[in-house]
């Protein structure tokens, strides 16, 4: 971790874009990364429709902006209908799972403790 | 701080908005709050046409994704032509202020720590 970090202004669009080979048609982007904020990273999710991601747990909560497109979005045992403009919060450790609505991507913001993750893919319903 | 938090969806348009009085025309909403996440606080600012925030410091750093609109942003001794799709980072301490320009709201994200803060007005430039 850089003790003094600068700041930072820029396009989202021009950081690194990296797939999410756990589910299908997804890429991450970091956007303020390890290296930067000591308490947080935010990082930027892009699922292309028709894309998913499977049920998992990770060790780390997860807040969450959509930005764009719509999702089912699987949160413990329930389902949830999401869309751009809502607010997505989950706990660490719940089991959760991602899939597109529709013909836009699915587009959102998940910021997370900085600290080390890990995910831990579970068994489809 | 709750132990356990439950998960949330929610529309962020249904968060209740607070005027920002240190500022001219903004309000803030607490989208993901200090009894949800252990570790981070999510916060949504609109600062609508005209408005502004004089120049202050935070105790905390800010991690920011700017929605909609476009401001002149103050960070440090250098002004930011900042917009829509812009990613953001305020390093803890660092002096900071906003401007919209247009016509339009500048609405954005605000990641901070899940600790006290404090903000101190400056002398304006």
């Amino acid at each position: 971790m850089n003790s003094k970090p600068n700041a930072i202004v820029q396009r989202a669009d021009d950081v690194a874009r990296r797939v999410v080979s756990t589910g299908v048609g997804i890429s991450m982007q970091m956007l303020i990364g390890p290296d930067v904020a000591p308490h947080f990273l935010l990082r930027r999710f892009v699922i292309e429709p028709g894309g998913s991601m499977p049920k998992h747990t990770n060790r780390v909560e997860h807040g969450q902006y959509v930005v764009r497109g719509r999702a089912k979005v699987g949160i413990g045992d329930k389902v949830y209908d999401v869309q751009s403009g809502d607010v997505v919060f989950i706990p660490q450790g719940w089991p959760h799972w991602y899939k597109t609505e529709g013909n836009e991507a699915f587009e959102f913001l998940c910021v997370v403790p900085n600290v080390p993750d890990e995910t831990t893919l579970l068994d489809r319903d």
